[in-house]
């Protein structure tokens, strides 16, 4: 073995002893509690069939990743080379064992990023690996995972439980089956895997195909889609099935926040140019605007919470998105104004009572200059964890700098991992439970929180707060009562 | 007695010993300065009137504090349970017992903001409080509270006195008689409560009953308003009046800080169609922006220097204001462009002896980017205190660390605490006194300052650099001289 | 003496002892590594005439040096009074000493500033002045450095030996004959001292006399420019002959990162109507976008690194750009969308494995949302150091704790000084390496990155990246090898 991993028992604590004291000891409260993942990307079907595995040390490690393998491409590294699967048949490296050495030599790259840290923490926590990853171990490395995630003891499903994952709701096209859920449901998995609704390809018109998935809809809900209103009862009916299936909360994902409500004419108007194929840029806008407003009424009559993700200028490299598709590493953030953008969905939704909407956001000058204002307002309003790039120990510390001042921490919710990589899940809860108590901590040294009151706060950071926020019940009592 | 508040006397001091230590020492120099209030929202009745009282619990601390309640709101309590007046007409909860216990049991949603430190603070230190605010202390507080505000030690005049506020100035709209401001005169407190020339309701044209306030600024300074031209006239009739009255400043709220001049001619077609009841919302943006031009050039030659207050969509939620009107805590920060709305301004009079233009953003992008470049070089130009939602130890923070190195401390025009809550008056400057001695103890610790100086420094931030920015002169002489 | 400089061996570390034990074992590694300085605006005489000397203690420290000057300017002093020579014909001071007892009766308005930190560096660990400087001190230090500057051990080549300056690049107009750089290479220095080709005036219409910079272009070049192939002809013709003087790098300054390709036709039409004089300001805007793809091209063909310095909008005060002319420190940045604006130059070049864009904001909200990410992903991208305003302490904490999450530190393209301030280089290159160091230290105390990482870490930021950014090859190993 050349080298260890250092991963010290006091990682993400402030260095001052006494707030590292204090930080230790809201540690130690928390970090046996249960994960809750509200939101997120696993597959379902790694979870519903009990023979499923992880594959290689690849397929667990980097060809899945975006943020692994965006960073080794960066730096001049052919995605063909790590093995990402391509949609214009392009071969692509297929040897893991090559894979994973490039990936090796190339892993110091990762220093100072989360995605360090978190490998860092699944070989040491999850697998075990005592060495550092390095072109030179990489092939050691390889033989101890591989025998590992060939073993029943590291089946999704005993991770899962080994995770002390209480519950883990899934993301699923507006069209899918559910048929994994329906198997895990079979097994009494139900209440613990659960789907969530995504609308966007039908709802944002200018989805690549979107005739063929609003097709797929028609079918799925048995309801003929001819027009604005019966594509709306075909959502309400899915709707009510995902819900049926366990699911707590849809997901919608847009460029901009911008909200509107058209009239019945126009909104049929456009969609009746949608179907016939002449769908203009602002028409698939303004139609996306209204139908955030027409989820929001849903959600407010079914009791879905809505989460919103915006900002994200998908496929930025258009050769890229050619040749590998969605989700590869090349979704850049644009500046986002929610103020204006959210002001019609609030103003019809924002104060009532049925209605929770959780917002995501890319750009973090909104957290303190118009997300924190809006949810310290709006009842309905939820701000959710600091996400994508942000899911790492700065921005979580100036998520909680910029936002706590002015909203409490009673208007956010929660954390969630919000990842498709299953083994990260508990290292990932672990930078924010240990980011959230020396944040406490260090607001107990200034004097702005007395330990009791930071006690529980820590409690709600870890647990409380994304059971409340996702309606998923609250089984435990806090710390504390006030 | 359940639990005592915990307000450490070192509090918002950094925990490491030797920062700490020189905090603590320049805190300890500046900590006695009397309070310079340049610029606020206190009623001036409450002064004026020798017999005035500050109420019950509930009015003190809760029915009039949009900060207090937009809290409460945003977790589901209906304003109308706390008391805040409507002016549709609706009833509201009149028992100030009932009110106060909402907020108690409430009370735990302002941990780790900047008005849960405010109320522990002026409860203990200004009330002699000892126990926390929650629900089962309530009654018991209440009384303790109801008891202390009905003596004479605890009149706002009293008050005054044992805060030490060497000065303060309110907001009075263009067309106020300043009555209350003659009594104080009267009274000797002329130099001590100083009104603010705020004309927004006649400068903006898309002001609720506009047509009627500009009537009443037409009475009021006798001065017949025909036509733009003697518009002006009423204005500069009132500044002159203010200015004989004590006032040393006049204040502006905008959405945006665009700023534009007209040719007389178009600035009089727009005036001739507002009069009419005609103005467009594109008439009444470069209206502003134009009056923003002559309100500097006004400026310029009565030497009252101009606050600018820029960023909030006014009314968001347009249910909260049909019922309750302005300032209900539904305001919501926007994105500023600084550097290209103040060109015109700036080019006009930004290198004016004669003139002095303050401003406050509420977009924090803008700090670093637009407007410690811009006080850093044009003469006229001082950065206003951060400002509502910032002014919060953190908020605080971030402002100097993103303002000093570009705009040094002498382009600062100090602390005000901008607050239509009184009592809190102490809490909030000492707040900053905390915070800036921490900031300078951080650089004196890292060899960026020595002590000497930041002792210099640290009797600006708390006292010299609001009386030089408003021409409030200065009585005392630094702590030491260069 | 009055009062002794404080300048603390630990300057700039973090005070906690652990932290500061470990940025000072880092900075010991690093400090005595020799300066790469791959973009600046030094003038190439200095070095190129052996007799040159640095002119008056005024001359050094304030009549050239915006930083300087338009601090004491916002503060009230005029620019003539400081010796800023004028284009208008109006006199300005000429007594260097009582410009440089003006300087030092304001000069406590530094503090806290990057400037202020420079000066002290200079004056204490070049010049070797030993008291602080001040209105009763300054004609004492006058004599010192007047005395020193005069001695041949401070001209600028003793100076460039003792700095231990590697390389030195400059900044030359396209239409610049080089004949310094002519000069050094005879002298041997060519690859000490090396010219940037920075073709502004020709590429933006809009620069002032515009044709005639043109027709420079064209003498020089000997490509009679009668049409838009004949410009890229000349400007490729003088590319060549730059990259041929040693040049490495090539710079463009924008206001915004709009990049478009336009077609031939468009481009020859709004190069011909600009011959004529009649170029629009949409023109304008447009033919730079769609320039820097072809200045994109270019480098991607002769291999000359491309780098952006986007976002300050040039001569605000209009009465100061009148008088002096440029970079008169009235240059304020505006908000800058680099996602939207780099798409059409990134999908052309960001993969070409030929091709290195190297990029400059001054829009801070910009590095966590848009070019990290960017940086993250385009292999051709990299990240320019804290630009301007931001090149301090606290600007380059927010820049590594914004980008390095997302970007790693091997898309940074390391530090520069981009200064015209000759003496102030070691300053400036030691505020970097302290607070990498620092940053870095607090990365280890907190268990992000273990002491070995960070060794290797704190070489790249001081040395490594920005060789290999500016492709100036790599002579020293890194401190340890992977």
């Amino acid at each position: 073995m050349t080298k260890p991993w250092i991963l010290s028992p006091d990682r993400l604590f402030n260095a001052d002893p006494s707030r590292r004291g204090v930080a230790h000891a809201l540690y130690e409260s928390v970090k046996d509690l249960p994960l809750v993942c509200p939101h997120g990307h696993v597959d379902p079907e790694l979870l519903a069939d009990p023979e499923a595995n992880l594959g290689s040390p690849a397929d667990l490690f980097v060809i899945p990743d975006h943020y692994v393998f965006r960073m080794l491409y960066s730096q001049g590294v052919p995605m063909e080379d790590l093995g990402v699967p391509t949609r214009d048949g392009i071969q692509v490296e297929r040897d893991h064992r090559r894979i994973w050495q490039c990936f090796a030599e190339n892993f110091y790259l990762f220093r100072g990023t989360p995605t360090g840290l978190w490998l860092a923490d699944e070989m040491t926590n999850v697998f075990g690996i005592e060495e550092k990853l390095t072109g030179e171990s990489a092939q050691r490395i390889y033989d101890d995972l591989e025998e590992k995630l060939a073993s029943p003891e590291f089946s999704p499903r005993a991770l899962f439980d080994r995770f002390d994952v209480e519950v883990l709701c899934t993301t699923d096209a507006a069209t899918d089956t559910l048929v994994h859920h329906e198997a895990l449901r079979e097994a009494g998995w139900g209440g613990r895997v659960r789907p969530t609704f995504r609308p966007d390809a039908v709802v944002n018109l200018d989805t690549e195909n979107w005739r063929g998935h609003v097709e797929q809809l028609a079918e799925i809900s048995a309801i003929d889609i001819m027009d604005y209103r019966s594509f709306v009862r075909a959502l309400e009916e899915r709707r009510a099935f995902f819900k049926k299936m366990g699911a707590v909360a849809t997901d919608h994902s847009a460029v901009t926040p911008h909200t509107e409500r058209l009239s019945d004419g126009e909104a049929e108007a456009i969609f009746a140019r949608a179907l016939r194929g002449e769908v203009a840029e602002e028409d698939a806008t303004r139609f996306t605007a209204h139908m955030l407003m027409e989820l929001a009424r849903m959600s407010s009559e079914d009791g879905m919470v809505m989460q919103l993700h915006v900002g994200s200028l998908r496929n930025h490299n258009e050769a890229t998105y050619a040749r590998f598709g969605l989700d590869m590493g090349a979704d850049i953030p644009v500046a986002t104004a929610w103020t204006r953008g959210l002001r019609a969905l609030l103003n019809e939704r924002g104060s009532d009572q049925r209605f929770r909407l959780i917002v995501y956001t890319l750009d973090e000058s909104a957290y303190s200059r118009e997300l924190a204002p809006l949810a310290g307002h709006y009842p309905a309003l939820l701000l959710g964890a600091p996400w994508w790039f942000f899911d790492s120990p700065l921005g979580m510390r100036r998520y909680l700098d910029a936002v706590v001042e002015t909203a409490g921490i009673y208007n956010l919710a929660g954390f969630n991992d919000d990842t498709r990589a299953f083994a990260s899940i508990p290292a990932r809860h672990d930078v924010w439970r240990r980011v959230t108590c020396d944040w406490l901590a260090g607001m107990v040294t200034t004097g702005v929180l007395d330990e009791e009151d930071a006690a529980e706060m820590a409690w709600e950071f870890a647990y409380g707060l994304t059971k409340r926020a996702y309606g998923l019940g609250l089984d435990r009592e806090p710390v504390q009562k006030v």
